[in-house]
């Protein structure tokens, strides 16, 4: 194992999407969404246990959860936990860590990943994460990985590349979430992947390409070597935080870098976004239903039921719906529905900070 | 108020129609259905507030269910709940009350009624009943009240009567929960009622009556005499009752006997013997839905939704359905197959007693 790859999980999302299963005080990565016995954060910290050294893998959280990450992944060092003290973006959350993990080893190769993602075939996953890491080493390039789409699906951002025979294709473009005739148009072409966050890069290519792009931000963390991994990094990070664009590292680095390639797979993966695609990565049962706690189904398909193992749930006549206990909260909703989640979670907030 | 006037409340029923609200440790006829604030025991306790003094309301129930009635009753005397060792349909029950009401006042007038009926007009309930009474004391007739239907329904027994301009009307026969066909024929007829369940006479009347109907079973409890109200009461009911015949009260007088009068009326009954019916007699929102708990409810209309007032149970999407939510058991279900409940309690006895 290359000692020089290191990890960052970007795991202070709060994930209301799937509320209420995810909370607050509690949001999905760190929860066993999948019923495999480990939580999200744990599935993806895992993903990379052949690729990276847990020694160099770096969390970046809220404060809040900062024990929530360290009771889960109990082998990190409280110094690999990094925490913002508010939430701005993914620009700066990786700029954090990147700048961080190269005062530690300038020659570091790194992977950023999403905390809340998942990956069923993780083999394919891994070749292609090295794939990357080769390609990072070798090149300037900053990388990305790209998922062969199989719908012409609305909620995620595009990536086109140049066609090539070459696993590692140049990208033309980054493309925000398209209307329907245009996503349309990229799966037809064959020429576009979605884009699922995850940057593969060397830290010396990331600092140039960040200092090229976001010079203002990138100077703010530069003036951090002499803070990190020390006790004034705290102070340093609530200081420079407030001066920091909110800005997505997408925006902020990727659209605009011409040195940007992407490596295209298929291996099961989902953003698990939405209910929806909670269901379609789940273990179904013969009437089509993701049934999770101690569940009687009657007369009932398509649905997702997430219930507390302790409640026993009888449910009759559903066709199509989430139900979803958690914490004091019931959820009975159409999956077509599901976008009223945000709207649910507003008017439950108005009745109390326990229900969101 | 008539000294003499006497109510036995018959509250041993499981109610397990209405699960999983309706518990084995815990049944209807003891919860607050209709969110009034009262129970549906205390509910029927008030009713007769004005007909006879509390301590002539004599309550038989079940030996777990005692501790419960005294909690809702607080007023009634230990000697005024009777334990029945085992459920032995309504002859017995209404027997071992008459004849211990009986022994105390052998002038008493009796009103037997359900524990968990709901009347929403308690006014011409209590008039009806005063008539009932009165009737009963000055000739010799078996009373019940007499429901004027409102649809064929084929849930309920129904009583044929002579038509005339008497408010006590002579019954020609009982008929058990008819065909539809036939359901339809009683109600165009104008000359049937549903059976209530609720019966008055005086003790005088009925002691003969059950003599000439039940001769076995009217000696057993002739035979209480020296051990009613007496420390023997409760080895004597032990002894007696494996030996009455487990019948109901309807099959084993009412329908034989010769001597049976009916008043009708209108005062908004339900025996709520089934979830429909509880949508029916309950205060409904614009959409049609009966709703208690805290509940955020968003395109449903027609449904149940009972939940714990401490959850936040969010619905979106449901036509018709039953949400119903006690002591670690959710059930949802479509009103229309409710019948289906008996099914669910059977499954839910195989996964735990505390699910029943």
């Amino acid at each position: 194992m290359n000692q020089n790859n290191y990890l960052v999980i970007m795991a202070g999302g709060a994930g209301t999407r799937f509320w209420p299963i995810s909370r607050n005080a509690n949001p999905k990565q760190f929860h066993d969404v999948m019923g495999s016995g480990r939580t999200l954060l744990q599935q993806t910290a895992e993903r990379f246990s052949g690729i990276c050294p847990p020694e160099n893998i770096y969390i970046v959280t809220s404060q809040i959860y900062a024990d929530l990450v360290s009771e889960q992944l109990p082998y990190l060092a409280s110094s690999q936990i990094l925490t913002e003290p508010f939430r701005r973006n993914t620009a700066a959350c990786i700029a954090y860590a990147c700048y961080k993990i190269g005062t530690i080893n300038e020659k570091s190769n790194i992977v950023i990943s999403p905390a809340d993602h998942i990956i069923l075939n993780e083999t394919e996953f891994a070749k292609k994460i090295n794939i990357c890491l080769e390609t990072a080493q070798n090149t300037d390039q900053l990388l990305t990985l790209g998922i062969n789409p199989t719908r012409p699906d609305t909620g995620y951002g595009y990536i086109n590349f140049e066609n090539s025979d070459n696993e590692v294709k140049k990208v033309n473009q980054f493309l925000e979430k398209p209307p329907l005739e245009n996503a349309i148009e990229y799966v037809k072409s064959g020429n576009f992947v979605w884009n699922a966050g995850i940057f593969i890069w060397t830290f010396k290519t990331f600092k140039l390409s960040f200092e090229a792009q976001m010079p203002a931000m990138a100077e703010l963390f530069e003036s951090g070597k002499n803070y990190f991994n020390q006790a004034g990094e705290a102070d340093f990070i609530n200081e420079i935080y407030p001066k920091c664009e909110s800005i997505s590292i997408d925006y902020a680095l990727m659209e605009k870098a011409n040195n940007v390639a992407v490596v295209n797979g298929e291996f099961g993966w989902s953003d698990l976004g939405t209910w929806k695609s909670l269901h379609e990565v789940s273990e179904k049962d013969d009437n089509n239903n993701s049934i999770s706690g101690q569940v009687l189904a009657y007369d009932t398909k398509n649905s997702i039921i997430k219930t507390p193992q302790k409640l026993l749930a009888v449910v009759q006549g559903l066709d199509g719906y989430i139900v979803a206990m958690h914490e004091g909260v019931l959820m009975i909703c159409k999956k077509e529905e599901e976008q009223n989640v945000k709207l649910f979670v507003e008017k439950a907030a108005e009745l109390g900070d326990e229900f969101i």
